[in-house]
């Protein structure tokens, strides 16, 4: 049997070389349709959400367990680790294929299953256990470290020791297309003597990944490069919404804190790592040697080119203000997963890692307005007179990734979210 | 009828006055037996736990939902909400009392439904939904300040205008009792040149009060203080385990990350606030006046003392290293929940709030050992030629903490942990 990253491969569905979901990807999502049933699991084929829970009742999929996939999120499925993962995909892919008849000459089934993209609602795919966020682009915390401290310290003096991070709010990652309200908070700009209260002026996105784990660690137990790859389930866009002034502010000395509270959205479709294992490449060369428990040898980051479009209110057609790729973050998700459990941090299933802010070392290829606008200073022209330093109420962002393949690509669809008016 | 409070109220058990658990507290907390039945919920009443669970199946408790208290956490109960809350306390109240022969004259249903604290495991009372460590003892703050600052700069500038938090990691919230294994971090101590990897040296304990939060809010919603008191259900004694050396390495600028991951303590029992609510106290003044979404017309502060016992593997009893007490707080656990929530962040049933170390103004009123030893520089003489700056293997750390009313304390029995060497 062809392994379901075979660029040969081909689907009955007809499926163009330009759509994110390709029979070689097999995105897992969670959604619902106009049918009225409960959320349930789905995976991304074309313009299509094949419904895995009608698969599994038809007896076509079978993970030894009944009633995983009729479940609102995937964390029951992911709870049962990566060979179920990889066989699950084997089979969808087979059930799939331009050559099987089982599921292609079955309208029925077909009928049941295949659910038209454009009427299915998509949710948020996991339960988030824990949220952690990382800040792992060299690029980026060069770029904020001259903002704010100048080139010669521009970078801590941990940084290139350590995937730095902190842990976020899991109550408030939503799913793409959530609104998000502008948040208020305390502000103290340069030269006000005491701090307000009242809404964020410098409201801005960052461009990461997020990284879904499917499987669990012991507290107390310390993980190795490849325990780390596998507990790993996929990976999801992420836009951690951030309100620049209210971290200026509060982040002495403890971090983020209501300033990455507010929201942070993901995209509904998770890409296995699986699917991403044809786009692996080595990352930047790290110098210092990482410290023996955070070496790695094997290529773990991704080539994944990534994309921002803004659309404010007033414009018809979104701007690309963005464009970077995740290969260039210095510190891999696997090293962050080591490094969140070195201490013997307990890891769950469901915890999301945001990569941290995805910039590259071009101009265009900055994941933040904060760096684009070069903290305020140098104003982004959108089009037809429109400018940003920082997002307006009604500004749309969204987010686009994938890897490229050979006439195909495997994406990851969009992270879409449109600011509200604070209340 | 009387208010479960009431100081005049007798239960027909026997409940020393000494115990932290007579009729006027009532904490809940989940317990297993040697009966083999799952984790349930009960109540401590004086050296027993009643089994809510016996309860609810007899029809002498009814919370319009059955098997609420077969639960292996409280928080099916706390989501029932503040109401149910209150009527369930004073039912519980009313068949524990002296002349009342519901249960007192009830052989069998006393049997099934009065374990022995001595036969009961007690087990970790909620799911913890999110954990957030707030900073929030003048003192402690002023503390740290005058050791890496100096005595001019000992606060930071934004400390006196919120209380300052971070999200701390949820996934190692453990009962009391759990042993607790040194982490190993990156470490570099002053002088050395790069850091490395290994056992933390530096290991502390924080004495601190968590709150737990029993009620939602929905993202994008502010708290005025009375709804923010509303949704607390209760409080614990909290342990937050901190390993300095870790700490000091990673922390800026994103905030402690795995100096705090490894673990964090807290007592079995949940008591509520109601059953404090006799013992509520103003806590200190605030200057300059908090900004008006921070202001609190009610004293939220309690009157609640507090002691911090270690015990060294070669020592047959503890010692008292530290005693203080919750009063002492600069902000309120209602202010550090409306602050939470002011970004718009979305609350859930069953978070914890750390209150911050609890430390007061005199010496023997320290909250942690990075206090108490000053930074290591005058190491503490427990007994016999014991001598302490930080935590050593086999140490056990043991808090209590009670109200004292008149002729009685409502207390919340113990946190208790014992440091395991790193592996």
């Amino acid at each position: 049997m062809p392994h379901p990253n075979d660029p040969a491969l081909r689907c009955f569905i007809p499926v163009d070389a330009s759509s994110d979901f390709p029979i070689q990807n097999l995105p897992y999502g969670v959604f619902s349709s106009k049918d009225g049933l409960a959320p349930r699991v789905g995976v991304a084929i074309g313009a299509y959400v094949l419904d895995l829970w009608e698969l599994e009742q038809d007896c076509r999929l079978d993970v030894g367990e009944l009633g995983i996939f009729a479940a609102p999120t995937l964390n029951a499925f992911m709870a049962l680790g990566p060979k179920v993962w990889s066989r699950t995909r084997a089979r969808i892919s087979q059930l799939l294929r331009h050559d099987n008849p089982e599921l292609r000459d079955n309208p029925a089934l077909r009928e049941r299953a295949l659910v038209p993209m454009a009427e299915a609602r998509l949710h948020l795919p996991i339960a988030v256990a824990g949220y952690t966020d990382f800040y792992s682009s060299k690029e980026h915390a060069t770029n904020v470290g001259v903002m704010f401290r100048g080139k010669d310290h521009a970078l801590q003096p941990n940084w290139l020791h350590m995937p730095i991070g902190y842990n976020g709010r899991a109550s408030t990652v939503v799913a793409s297309g959530t609104k998000v309200r502008r948040p208020r908070g305390q502000l103290k700009p340069p030269g006000a003597e005491v701090p307000s209260f009242g809404p964020c002026k410098r409201l801005d996105f960052e461009l990461e990944m997020g990284v879904v784990v499917g499987q669990p660690s012991a507290m107390g137990e310390m993980l190795t490069e490849t325990q780390a790859e596998d507990m790993i389930f996929g990976f999801v866009l992420l836009n951690d919404w951030s309100a620049r002034d209210i971290q200026q502010w509060e982040y002495v000395p403890l971090g983020p804190f209501q300033a990455k509270a507010f929201a942070t959205s993901i995209s509904p479709w998770v890409v296995t790592r699986e699917a991403l294992q044809p786009f692996r490449v080595h990352g930047p060369q790290q110098d210092p040697t990482p410290l023996p428990y955070l070496r790695q040898l094997q290529p773990n980051n991704y080539d994944l080119q990534l994309e921002v479009e803004l659309r404010a209110a007033q414009m018809q057609e979104p701007v690309r203000i963005c464009r970077t790729n995740f290969k260039y973050m210095y510190w891999s998700s696997v090293q962050q997963l080591v490094h969140h459990a070195s201490s013997g941090c307990a890891m769950n299933v469901g915890d999301l890692l945001g990569s941290g802010t995805i910039s590259g070392p071009g101009k265009h290829e900055r994941g933040s307005l904060l760096e684009i606008s070069w903290n305020g200073t140098e104003p982004l022209e959108l089009v037809g007179g429109v400018v940003r330093t920082f997002l307006e109420d009604g500004d749309s962002l969204s987010f686009h990734g994938w890897c490229q393949g050979e006439g195909y690509r495997v994406g990851f669809g969009e992270v879409e979210g449109t600011m509200l008016p604070a209340e």
